[in-house]
């Protein structure tokens, strides 16, 4: 598969986290040549935080983790996640490769299966040979390394064309505490108060309480931001482990609530880097709206927007179908106090194209790879920023016939 | 341009409507070598009534014809449309264009500027050159003729590959009362209340209230049931006249309703059979949710997922992609009570594939160019049903470069 072409240079170094460990193996689930579990070891007492798809049809594994999670840490505990299966709408199957795997990993590794978080990545309704992914985790156990994320990384990827990493650390009283994070995502992105697959690590000690604020806080800046083709997985899930192992407490510390923004937020961006098809990487803008809910209404009408989509694929500036997209997103706005810029380029303004706009200023504009489009409704001071890429014949090849 | 493969053999002999007269023009709005404005005469005492876009930013031909409708029918009437420029987000230019366009109508039939009515078709955002409209309204109001419907009908196509039609005769004691109607549309289309450019006309005698009443209605069961890309035109228009000319007064008959129904929904399809790119045509019912307003949201869901949409193209027996959509539609459902069939194949109940589930049999249904997707979620007696077609690369080929 050629990688995205909006993909960054190379895989971040990401420090070591104290208390944390890696491996991942080649489990045959449904994909051939290259790895497709990845499990990481978690300290004792490392406090686990995870928001969700909030879809009514969520896979056995997003429900497991929800009734896991919210327990104060106790014991160690383990992350094992496989691709090419999402174990999403396999009925009571589901529920037992999930049991099954917890149960295995519980064993091998001496801990309680409550302890134990799974996700699945891949294609919907097929039934999950947990046995293959099983039969690893004598071998998952054995290989464990506090060196070995990127390969977690390279694991847990289905139509990806690269794997996506993200680190921070901030210095509290002298000491370091570090970041790192993992995500997998390229197609059925539109999270919905959730995310796709997104690790994410530290040695912080804080409680699961503070922890779960923080992500669930972060997330509707972030994961909740992006959107490739407005469909939500079934899967999405992300996961927070703070291992505590750097013995500095981050209780009520703002640089570490920061520190997680700008993790998460540079994994969401490399989500959308990696959009299926993507050629183009877009942010939009809108501020002036009536309310922060309206703002993000015409933002996300723009980004969803199938025929803003491919107007930006042809490097056509075709700023009337985002006036288009403004009318039909269901938010309060006026014709005469709209305006909207590509780039610096104000193309249009009191109802009507801008008196100073060129179409080939603007065309010229529509070639670079990264493009910003801002509408200001005029209205108050409702703002949100949204990311997205554009939509092309890339999206429809990988997609009409994904399963095989 | 290809005609679509989803395109019915033929226009349908649509019957001569007593009191209405069209013709058409090659006005150069922005194509060439073909017609490009319809102009429609309508006889003294034609009831008017209309169903618009509700689009925050719809086009001045839109805002015009609202403010115009609801008044009962006095004097002779007209309907102007031309196609290559809607007219929509040209601040005061596009109000003056609809002015001079009136009034020139006006001037030429001598019938007063209220009663005109027009629309504009095209790109947004690009003031209308409405002197070379003006300049053919002589020409157009000397070449009405009766028989002239289908040469209206391609007048005001843009991405469309086939003119639209359709009709209904009702006897009411005895005397006939018949209806014919014409519709552009091919892209752009998720209406929301409302629609693309439709003209139904009947001789039948009916208040405007009750016209109004009657397509209003219909209008919600029809075009608002139908969706190509989900996004919404700025300029979607449905007017309908009735000119009296029969004598018959159906108010209150429920025949008259029922083929206006029927008149509706056939242009609709043929609507959602020139869809952008099209090579599938779908039928979306939904059953057993909670209410008419969540098993409309799993419609839709369904019917504007790009997943869903491109699986269909690449004819992928791919159920788990609907249950996603039906998970994130926002619907109340349950996994273990949700049933899929496409066709009459079963393929997903009790939260899983089905028991007799043949890939086989499924992947060779998908061959075939007229499929229906059918979930039922076993909770309530809410019912919906949405027409849709697949999303494909000839969709991002028209439109990734349309305006050139």
């Amino acid at each position: 598969m050629t990688i995205s072409p909006l993909a960054p240079a190379k895989f971040p170094d990401l420090p070591e986290i104290a208390g944390v460990t890696f491996a991942s193996a080649a489990a045959g689930v449904r994909y051939a040549g290259r790895t497709d579990v990845m499990m990481a070891c978690l300290t004792e007492g490392t406090a686990i935080a995870g928001v969700f798809t909030r879809s009514a049809t969520r896979s056995a594994n997003v429900l497991d983790c929800q009734a896991k999670l919210g327990s104060d840490p106790s014991g160690r505990a383990a992350i094992i996640v496989n691709s090419g299966n999402s174990n999403a709408f396999t009925g009571k199957h589901g529920d037992e490769s999930v049991a099954a795997i917890c149960a295995a990993v519980g064993a091998t590794l001496s801990l309680d299966p409550s302890r134990v978080f799974t996700a699945s990545t891949g294609v919907i309704g097929e039934q999950l040979p947990h046995d293959r992914i099983t039969a690893k985790i004598a071998e998952l156990a054995a290989n464990q390394s506090a060196a070995s994320i990127e390969n977690a990384a390279r694991a847990i990827m289905t139509t990806d064309t690269f794997p996506k990493g993200a680190t921070a650390t901030i210095n509290v009283g002298g000491k370091p505490v570090k970041i790192a994070g993992i995500a997998k995502g390229s197609g059925m992105i539109a999270p919905d108060m959730a995310t796709m697959l997104v690790y994410i690590f530290t040695d912080a000690k804080i409680s699961q309480a503070d922890l779960q604020e923080i992500i669930s806080s972060e997330n509707d800046k972030t994961f909740n931001c992006i959107t490739v083709d407005s469909d939500t997985s079934t899967s999405d899930s992300l996961v927070a482990a703070a291992t505590g192992a750097s013995g500095v407490d981050v209780t009520g510390n703002s640089d570490f609530v920061d520190a997680m923004h700008a993790v998460m937020l540079d994994l969401a961006l490399q989500v959308v880097r990696d959009g299926e098809g993507a050629t183009k990487f877009v942010t939009v803008d809108v501020t002036g709206a009536a309310d922060a809910r309206d703002a993000r209404k015409v933002a996300m009408a723009i980004a969803n927007s199938p025929l803003v989509k491919t107007a930006i694929a042809g490097e056509d500036a075709n700023w009337g179908r985002v006036v288009m997209a403004v009318g039909k997103s269901g938010a309060a706005a006026e014709r005469d106090l709209l305006s909207i810029r590509f780039g610096d380029i104000l193309v249009a303004e009191n109802g009507w194209r801008a008196p100073d706009y060129s179409e080939e200023a603007t065309s010229a504009y529509m070639k670079n790879q990264e493009l910003a489009i801002a509408v200001d409704l005029g209205l108050g001071a409702g703002a949100s920023t949204v990311w997205t890429c554009d939509l092309t014949h890339g999206y429809i090849d990988i997609n009409a016939d994904y399963r095989s």
